[in-house]
């Protein structure tokens, strides 16, 4: 069965540009784009869906917080009528952006302090889950196994679709290790790799303590953001490509315009 | 022949509000809604969606420039490119409230700056022709009489409506008085009703040195942010209403979903 | 002895206005001015100081979140590297407009979900108590009794002030009643006169349940933003003064150039 | 004498990084550390104040439009009030981090679209001299010869100091070649660096089309934001070390606390 790999693009802004775009879209599957709320401005995001589109790599929704300055990286308080709202023009603006380039926004992927928040918070949660179903109620959204904003989505009948994390570590609950903690974040492209392959045949990754842990993964998460992230996520891919695994978009994600 | 009556709303942001929006949505036929860029928020922009489409109101996009400082009134000299994509962005946006309110765009009209600049600044007039094409090529798009931006969307195959000021005084060549001089504005508001009778019937009104200058108008526009501007725009809907003149959106805006 | 009045002034942001500065002015001894992050502009920031400067009323530095949108009113998780320069950075940016109003900053009061955050949150706490210090080490600074910040502050050697709120219920502790229980905010001027009045000549006030809780004040914030509120703080101020109690900035804030 | 060598520093803005500071702090005397409005958040604008402050170099005020988004390089059509208290909100706050960091503002440069208004602008010149005198009348503003603004500063009373662009073709006028045209940009180190030299040593540079122009300099401005300019800035600086002029600060600025 085909694994989908993703990753975050576009996240400049205006003079500033960040990671490798151009190198991170000849390896993944799916890009997370910003959409102008923590990262991205609206040229930014045209061309990276036309770059998208170019390569055949589906275009997600990668919303966030109403914070610039902080790259929606610290967790912002807002009400939940106001983030369903903020979600909901952010999708709307990307979609423009995609359509325009002959795509479309493909499911939807929460960024930085969001993504966090909604493993937990309800109201969040149920705020997100308000805006993908108003906007398109047919439209994956993507995130990490057991957050709560995913079994709210599943109840509200929106595809939900899981990732894994390439270089983080695992409890043997299968839940991440803490950043903080030593190990939390692997290094080596190899056993990245390596990782990547069982998790996509044997649907399991070994855990910090040893354990084998079951996963249910539609999609890798890799990064671009660091000195040789990219050469990681090429490996992975190799990787999971000389195994044998399928590279494909995911499962209801809308490739095409 | 039925006339839309046009008037800006949803143009506060946050905290701040703006305007008599509901006394504004009992007049008019079509909101022009502010798109995020110098004014609206997304709860705003989702709430006047909302209102407007529970009244059967046009929910027009009242794009602007990036400046929410300067209220979308101070030039910016913007690249075309950046310009077309910040607008193709906020339609995107506001029509994700649109219909999430269960309507949809129906029309685009530039806000301040961006709207006189687009009168005469040809690189800027064909970066918002090409977002509204981006966008949707049937898309109605509103302005001034003789604004370069209208002949290029003509070219363009857009669909252009036009409007007249109600309480702006004009010259014999049918452009308006300039702001700063005296009697460019009307304050009276049985003359401004009187004088859209006449633009609605007769399609002419009388210039500021006593000519007739003929108009060709689809909608008239009133105003909603000064002390006794609804009792204005009032004014004119009844004495538009008494001269039998029907109100009606502009043909060709989308009102429904 | 003395008690100071302060309100929150200058809470417009470019097109928008908020509150009645004109008529708090006239009662207040401190205007909490916002610095730029939640609202006020530069151009507000500068007017509302010659406004102060003029009635001979004290300039606080108003610090938020960087929140336009949420007007400082939701927690931000801002690490405290960034919060001590966003702080350092408005108090320097308010002084420039108070100093060329020939006046300078008095005191420093945060605001919203700041002042919310400050007063259990020890890393904001530890970090705006290092701005203050950075930027001016006998500037003053003024909150509610108990805050962990101002205990932070009073180690740090900060001149230390204590406010009551004019119009809300406090516990038998000393506390304030959670806005959303029954009877924790106070409507009646008559009433929250003669509270004020108990606080600043006897220095304790009478809980919910009935018993006195003693309070130590320096200052008493009263409200501008709501209909009515600018008569409620008149009330108070003329209270105040029949009951023969001086007005006057807090100690130690510093009024003139 | 002594020539100032100037660049642009500080240029982030939360997660984004821009240019090499690390590199130009050791060949600099001057920088120009953007304030908040067009690049650098607080805590950029103070790790900068200390790297140059640890290093000896003097900070300048690098102020700009409000447009983060267009990196302060479009003109806006900003009111003179407007444009006054945003230029003093710039200066308190960068003095205030500054401060922080055991130095002061030295002096101010403005930055991209506002830099060449001023050149011809009356109003905004006029506007950005008084924002300087209001925050302090002895310090000095940096500019091209012959700016309208520089005109004003003169009148105005304000020291005035002049900078050549190292990598800038003149004309027989003493003006720069537009960008546009070829040759206006120059892209050897050993051409530059010698130009420099002449530029501080005989006070004249040769045009385009062979002219010696006389130029009145105290600083000369290099670049860091392209791949190769801080080696074509440490060309510069050793060619004039080479030839014997000293490196210092501008007369005038305030490089201690």
């Amino acid at each position: 069965m085909a694994v989908d790999l993703n990753a975050d693009l576009g996240e400049g802004f205006g003079r500033w540009a960040l990671g490798d775009d151009a190198g991170l879209l000849e390896v993944v599957t799916s890009a997370n784009v910003a959409c102008g709320f923590h990262a991205g401005d609206p040229l930014i995001m045209r061309r990276t869906c036309e770059l998208a589109a170019a390569r055949g790599v589906a275009v997600g929704a990668h919303v966030g917080y109403r914070d610039l300055a902080g790259f929606g990286r610290r967790f912002v308080d807002v009400e939940p009528a106001v983030l369903t709202a903020d979600v909901l023009y952010q999708l709307g603006g990307l979609d423009a952006c995609a359509r325009a380039a002959g795509t479309r926004i493909a499911y939807v992927k929460p960024h930085g302090a969001l993504y966090n928040a909604l493993v937990t918070h309800e109201a969040q949660a149920d705020a997100v889950v308000d805006a993908v179903r108003a906007f398109d109620p047919g439209l994956p959204v993507l995130g990490l196994p057991g957050a709560v904003w995913l079994k709210r989505a599943e109840v509200a009948g929106l595809p939900v679709r899981f990732e894994a994390f390439a270089d983080r570590a695992y409890t043997a609950l299968g839940t991440l290790v803490d950043r903080r903690r030593p190990g939390a974040v692997l290094h080596s492209a190899a056993e990245i790799a390596e990782r990547c392959v069982e998790i996509a045949l044997d649907g399991r990754v070994r855990s910090v303590d040893g354990h084998f842990v079951r996963l249910r993964v539609d999609s890798i998460c890799v990064h671009g953001d660091t000195p040789g992230a990219v050469a990681i996520a090429r490996a992975v891919r190799d990787a999971l490509t000389a195994a044998g695994v399928p590279l494909a978009a995911m499962r209801g994600a809308r490739v095409d315009a």
